[in-house]
């Protein structure tokens, strides 16, 4: 690679006289000012989508850390599996129906992504927006998230093989086609729904088709037993904690290269807003889990504080960029709240979410997008629809496909293996085979 | 800086007309000429900004890993808690404490953050600066390092509550008003003090809070009995060494960071200086203590070629631009020396500082603050009145602050509840339930 | 660091005249044509460089959690020791050994590296390429890795000093000197042969030394007995989890950042193919072994998904940029094939790899630099004739230096030491001192 260097300095050298500016030189080459912005939004999906593709290791620790050490082989293994099939899938199917160009927002299938040719020239690349290569692997890195949300909630208990099934769906079809309502330009963005980084189209998404998922699984065994809710401890708070701040990382990526420009001194300075904002709803939403666990059970409780940072970052999700910093806060702090009261409230319903994910992505999914209108320019009546189309879409789709997997091939593991551990069952090895006592 | 703000726009704007640039169909769009050093230095505090926020989590892996399991998931709490804490405080007042403007940098109090507006023009910017929102975030996250130097100390035997208090104070008032003298253009800038990123001002500033804390808190039980030093090992050396490398990765943010600027090829070269300078550091102190510990104890000790990398990173840290690589080498080499020869030491003095923070932060500060008088302009007399002044003002601040809390409300659990562990009095929750003795 | 925010700008405003743009106050200075190449191309070597950096970690969590827990504290210091050794001897050597400029690219050896001056001036830096520290910086996170790849081949059994030793000849020496060949501009890269990001220039050299290492070591107590192949399970697979996430974001840095240039339309974008491509090499790996190991085995293997995204990475490290994104496809894919059947291959042979790093960084780095005839323009013959001279150079070479090293000081721990453990018997700590059951 580094042969570049000692080889092109010279005809760079001889060519740099007189007037100045090497670029000079090759003739017609764009300046600065043409494609800086290109190359600045582009640099901005490339970091923006690093750090989001992290997240992939945050829910990963996340949900290690929150399942027992008999399942954290498995859930590993999904979690890594998932990403996998999402950047596949994404590839094969999903960006071309999400983002189709002249396509109506509808209902609708692309083909496989391609990307720009190798050393594209300024006139041949979309040089008032950034390359194909970063938006695709920036977009790609979003719909991991979405299954990833699923795979914490139906941990414990599922198959691994109908789960990645699920998930296939999930990220070629589902998510893109409901994604192509809004960032596709569909039906949703020409009504005027607002949904800036995806608290709705990506959170809530998850959330229901991990809400589905649940409800056709039903709880583990123990779960809820003589009219009882039974805690079951995560293994490991230390991962789950890790988990957390890797995903609060990767939140200013998925938050601030959603503005999807960085190259004018407003559009920097609009991810400079998002970033702080972004920081301060997570800050907002620990702090009140903080203190409400304080209140309502005399201790604070690490594992709300974690989703209670997590639900302020989806809370800001929708509109990060409007809000000042105390509205970030608020919005934030209103996030921290709702997983507080929404998790024992499902335990009530006893539907049996292993990690939080249903009060983090979808109660406060449904929170931030709603939040917008405080801020942003949207109506309360156009959120509704769009929370309602999402909800419907993703639900109904999910709950219908998830059926159809326990009617084929089934979806829940044996009750032996599950109380042996899916991981034992499963895979035939243990994440801590020195220590672990299941 | 709002001066500037307002007025250098303005000019900019003014002459902007008639050449050449592709902008020029939109009017008066500002060239890359203009703009480009704006974006660049946002992108800098961003970037830097989201490095030195990951190393919340590199504290907290840090400190988990080196307090035993039965206070691991307090650990995790506080770490979580006061990032989320040091965030709000420096909103509301510790930001406009620190970067006054307008102030002389002895002692004020400044009022809540506002960011640049949505989208804010060029005209509005602080074009030879950066976006504001960049700006506090990049701050930001420096405060919380000082916050989580503190809980490492006083691990294991502080009652939650009391040390978010001090987190409260520490963040949003000391650090920003002891700040203010050297960053906020106060009274040691204009005596000509030198700290390029913090050694005195956010490592050692954190040291002495943390000092006065376990010197009212006294040593863990046990630590120091019938005349005896005993060693309590820390539960997890692997996220002990996470917490280290995401601590190093987060410096080269932290010092990067510091340079202020990036939209010049002076700029971005003194940044890519820093890079190599702070690796070379840590690398010196690593390779220093690990084979000071062979040579003196026959073994090598892990934690100590952790500290030692940290020390060598707090002692670039003052001056990480100047020196040479061989330079960041010996200051980074004697870092490790510190801590080698400070970690003993302290225990014969019976101060129980639990992770080494106090040799780490506080004395390898000292050293690093010192050591710029090698490559540097700055003289010794300076920085050592700064040392002093720093030392002094926190010092005290905070062993009164710690005396307070301790008479009023406690800081420490009782021996019961020290002996059960933290974390399930305080929280009734284990960090590892399956598998921990305790 | 912020003062420099209040005192400049006023000379700046003195300065700022008549004809707009605040560059042009200071007489000469350069615009963002000439200076915006040279700034984005540093910013990439710094960018990467420290997403390569993480690999460090990426590296120690993945050995860690492969390991058994007996001999985790060991693993740890090995990998944060080698990569501050390494830091060490690139600069005192490495560097100038590896790009020497003038110098013909067989063997020779350079001094210390020299950054650019504090400051330095346009006319002063390299304008066509990048700041020194960022390329020094940049190269240097690679020869840590080629470190790191024999770290976990050699685990469980080899003293921590001589292998320290042989650390410092690897980084020092025999990689810079073959390095040299391709990257320094030397007879390889003159016959045309092509290794974008280094799969055999890394990867393989690390694989080669890794196996010679293996070989003169000899097996783990109990691996082989009576005919059969005993597996030993690693103790932590949610930190060799971590770790494989960790190496897959490196990887984006370690492939993108070797386009070395980002500052024109067509170097950001093929920047962004390299993204896209490598993250799909390593999709394809893990599906491929995910789908691999139930066919096989009837159950998934999760360390053989990890080692498979692993795998992946390092086919496609060869050439990043060229193919499409099916290509990579297949390309990663074939790389984990590779790892499903070479693993238990390398086990029949009595050769004893404990995280796999053979199969990944030497097999799968061979494949990758065969794999670039099919979308480069290098010929299959001078892709084999560099595959074999790195091979014979660095296997010999590590061969020859792991002997001498077993002669004189030896290279393994006594039976005993072996079977209470490294962490014991050399640091004489423990990893889990609470858990361990060894």
């Amino acid at each position: 690679m580094k042969l570049l260097k000692t080889l092109l300095p010279a005809a760079a050298l001889i060519a740099l006289p007189v007037m100045g500016m090497a670029q000079e030189a090759e003739a017609a080459a764009p300046t600065m000012d043409e494609v800086g912005p290109y190359i600045f939004t582009t640099l901005l999906f490339l970091m923006a989508g690093f750090l989001v593709f992290f997240m992939a290791a945050g829910f990963a620790m996340l949900e290690a850390g929150l399942v027992r050490s008999k399942n954290v082989a498995m859930q590993l293994t999904k979690n890594i599996a998932l990403f996998s099939i999402a950047a596949i899938m994404y590839w094969l199917v999903g960006f071309n129906t999400m983002y189709p160009g002249d396509f109506n927002g509808y209902f609708a299938i692309g083909g496989q992504t391609v990307l720009d040719a190798v050393g594209v020239s300024a006139a041949d690349a979309a040089l008032d927006y950034a390359s194909v290569g970063s938006d695709f692997f920036f977009q790609l890195v979003f719909v991991a998230a979405t299954a990833s949300i699923v795979s914490g909630a139906v941990a414990e208990r599922i198959k691994l093989w109908p789960f990645l099934a699920f998930v296939v769906v999930l990220t070629g079809l589902m998510y893109p086609i409901s994604g192509s309502w809004q960032w596709g330009g569909g039906w949703l963005s020409e009504m005027g729904f607002s949904d800036f980084a995806g608290s709705t189209i990506v959170h809530s998404v998850g959330g229901w088709a991990a809400l589905a998922g649940v409800i056709v699984l039903g709880p583990r065994l123990g779960k809820y037993k003589d009219g009882r809710v039974n805690p079951i401890p995560g293994s490991n708070l230390a991962l789950a904690t890790l988990g957390t701040f890797i995903l609060w990382l990767g939140w200013f990526g998925f938050n601030g290269g959603s503005q999807l420009a960085m190259g004018t001194v407003g559009d920097v300075s609009d991810v400079s807003r998002i970033f702080a904002n972004t920081n301060m709803a997570a800050a907002a939403g620990s702090v009140t889990a903080l203190i409400l666990t304080q209140i309502l059970y005399k201790k604070v409780d690490l594992t709300m504080v974690l989703n209670g940072a997590l639900a302020g970052l989806v809370s800001i999700t929708a509109e990060p960029l409007a809000p000042t910093l105390f509205g970030a806060l608020w919005i934030g702090a209103v996030g921290g709240v709702i997983v507080v009261f929404a998790i024992p409230f499902l335990d009530k319903l006893k539907i049996d979410d292993v990690v939080g994910a249903i009060p983090v992505h979808l109660f406060a999914g449904i929170w931030g997008t709603i939040a917008v209108i405080f801020y942003g320019e949207a109506s309360l009546i156009t959120q509704l629809i769009g929370i309602a189309a999402y909800g419907v879409f993703t639900f109904v789709g999910a709950l219908i496909l998830w059926y159809v997997l326990k009617l084929t091939v089934g979806i829940r593991v044996s009750e032996e293996e599950e109380i042996n551990g899916l991981d034992m069952a499963e895979l035939g090895m243990e994440a801590y085979p020195e220590f672990s006592k299941g």
